[in-house]
């Protein structure tokens, strides 16, 4: 891979300092799963609507503080990935953002082409979940437009 | 706890169909993980800022559906809560979204009181990852202000 992170560069990280440290310091200590991943959300600059949730290990972390483009880790591919790397719908990163306990990133991001999700929709979150009912839950279609074809993009 | 769930309470929830039943269907299958969390991330319904990203089990994801309000599994604790029991801070959700392979929980809340991190701040993402820096990364502060002591909130 052309832009793959050499091994002798050094991490961007620190060490996992005191609750003190982590919360109120300026030290960026994420911290990584079992698996070595961090949670990202992604964002939509413009609207605020989330687009998508997913993964990053370290080496997408570092990628994406470094070009300014999301990188991921895809969980079921045991992957990196940089979104848009198949569809071309890559995600600019606007500004990225880590939570108190520094094991959550949000980014928010520009979305080239018509959407983020793979199922040809604009975002991931395109079916809400009813409240207040009992007994099993049916879900509704809301923003469910498909805005592209995902066979026609990730065809190869 | 007055409000548990009977176990006798018939699950809200569908088996996992095939991938395009859990992508296109209307029933409300999500994929819960090892652990038996789903990833949640909570908005301000008016602003749209990211307020928290945490974790549901089951129980938690159901008794949200039922109330209206958030309720999350801690991770630390292993321990069901909802959120504001302690603080005050209840979460009011507006909407509650799933994504198309029903592992991630978007909802848009309405933040009772000053703010919803328990550093004593509006949102747990009060700080900034700049981009395009090679090297070790500094953290910026961004809408850090504390809007609450939560040594005063939090005190039993």
């Amino acid at each position: 891979m052309a832009d793959k992170i050499s091994a002798d560069q050094p991490s961007p990280f620190a060490r996992r300092g005191s609750t003190e440290e982590v919360e109120e310091g300026l030290a960026f200590a994420p911290k990584f799963d079992a698996d070595g991943l961090v949670t990202c959300v992604a964002t939509d600059a413009r609207s605020g609507d989330v687009l998508m949730v997913a993964h990053m290990n370290a080496e997408a972390l570092q990628k994406t503080i470094a070009t300014g483009e999301a990188w991921y880790f895809s969980r079921s591919r045991r992957a990196l990935w940089k979104k848009g790397e198949t569809s071309g719908h890559a995600q600019r990163v606007v500004e990225m953002r880590i939570d108190c306990d520094q094991d959550a990133v949000w980014i928010k991001v520009e979305q080239a082409g018509p959407g983020a999700c793979h199922t040809g929709r604009r975002s991931c979150f395109y079916r809400v979940v009813p409240l207040g009912q009992g007994g099993v839950v049916t879900l509704e279609f809301r923003d469910g437009e498909k805005t592209f074809d995902p066979g026609k993009v990730y065809r190869k």
